[in-house]
């Protein structure tokens, strides 16, 4: 059996484009689009990470402020990074980087982001009006697999997805996205067994566990279209998906690759949405009664 | 085959003791939990509905507020209604009882339910902080899934658990309640295809779509635990779920049945998320931070 790969370059190729045109005609009208990446961190592949955020914005016109509070870095300082940021018109997007210093609660950080920025889906209200279909940014990973699949033509509708992974930035929006489209979707993760006896006779399998070689040949049949969204770095420095690439070639329908795959669309999309973002605040700032009330917290008794 | 029923009945008598206590206990401090329903329908059975909660909040001496708006109400005196409920102090627990008017946004409604006060899940915030693990309230109905099935030692970790309904006050919830019970969780929908491919081999079937009979015998094997969570009105006024009870009774291991099954539980459950409610706003204000930051959102550009 040949296995077909699915390559994300063609795909972020056409993102990238899709940017540079929107960037243009938003230009016309005065606006340049900006996202503020935010980190705390001395992890030289973070840095790595995000400097390839930054060339890709310089390549699409996109702006790109990068603030670097430093490895030490405490919980309100980044806190008032955050709020700041939300507040500055002239920032569209907003990505708070991890990881971040020890101590600090991510979980409340990310509730800082407004919204209306939240262009990676980190803030939980987006995740629950992704949940409901209100308008909100999907992590940009999670909508890179929709994306992918759907560049290459496989019907999600009626068929059965397995989603290997229940993290909130990956595996739980990801079957969000994949309901909407009809899918019957199955999550699989660490605790719930073999992963064989849900993925054998799916259509299509997700891998977002971070574990190295954890999907192999003998878990999928020659129909399945496997999608890996892992990124394992191994001692030798080279970087590999969650899939036992040997035994799943030959096996499977169909395989995006690692690298080359998910990661390569996932920044293109993380600039698509800070343009959408600066389109929508511009043509349409939040009702002042959605954006305060549901907010307006008592405390009572 | 003898198919074990799994009444709703001594769970919700165990909740509803427990509210009792709960409620006595927090008397000694002069605090009295309180719930408030708004509702603006002329539907009868949404009435019967309301009147079913008003009659078990006085059996267990919760404070009992309905506020009818009638059938005509429009959507800014409903959101009027929800915001200055979600800033009183005396009101612990607030329901927006569904059906609304025609043209109602319920979407955005919801929004306006302070998530302190959310005792039946319906702001998408509450199902987000679900999501990631950050404490929330559950929709009662989705609760009193798991808790019947907790109740009767059914074990959830690491088992198959199929979720029939994608909707956004039962499928998705339930999915994620499971998912934080380690089980591996499939959702199904009126759209995946034939059920039996997803229900057959599962060792949990929950069935929460709303059309009687859909589940039947020939969906199920013999060690199938059922849950029903349909509540379907027969032209001739019997209720009845969305389980073939003629076909499944003698096929799957356990089910639970309608009426007398998950809907017994879930009133219950809204008076103890009622009074944890009122015991949580008492002993821990939200912090100005929590309660107001992340919600002032900027039109930028």
């Amino acid at each position: 059996m040949s296995t077909t790969l699915l390559s994300g370059k063609p795909l972020a190729a056409l993102f990238q484009q899709e940017v540079q045109e929107q960037v243009r005609s938003l230009g016309v009208d005065g606006v340049r689009p900006v996202v503020a990446v935010v980190m705390a961190t001395a992890d030289e592949s973070t840095h790595w990470y995000v400097r390839s955020i930054e060339r890709a914005a310089e390549r699409t016109g996109v702006g790109c402020r990068i603030i670097d509070l430093g490895h030490d870095a405490t919980e309100p300082v980044l806190a008032g990074v955050l709020r700041d940021l939300s507040a500055e018109p002239s920032v569209n997007g907003i990505i708070l980087q991890t990881p971040l210093p020890p101590g600090v609660r991510t979980d409340s950080l990310v509730g800082l982001i407004a919204p209306e920025k939240d262009i990676d889906g980190a803030n939980p209200l987006s995740l629950g009006r992704l949940a409901v279909g209100q308008p909100a940014f999907a992590p940009a990973t999670a909508r890179s697999v929709v994306e992918i699949l759907e560049h290459y033509r496989i019907p999600l509708a009626g068929k059965g997805v397995v989603v290997v992974g229940r993290s909130a930035i990956v595996g739980k929006p990801l079957s969000l996205l994949l309901l909407a489209r009809d899918a019957a979707v199955t999550v699989c993760h660490s605790r719930s067994g073999p992963l064989a006896r849900y993925t054998k006779d799916a259509d299509v399998v997700v891998v977002a566990a971070g574990r190295a070689g954890l999907l192999g040949g003998s878990d999928v049949s020659s129909r399945t279209v496997v999608v890996d969204v892992g990124t394992n770095v191994l001692p030798d420095g080279s970087l590999v998906g969650d899939v036992d690439e040997a035994t799943v070639t030959g096996t499977a329908a169909a395989l995006t690759p690692v690298p080359g795959g998910v990661g390569s669309v996932t920044t293109a999309l993380l600039l698509l949405h800070t343009v959408e973002a600066a389109r929508r605040q511009r043509s349409s700032p939040p009702p002042a009664s959605e954006a305060l009330e549901p907010q307006v917290l008592e405390a009572a008794g």
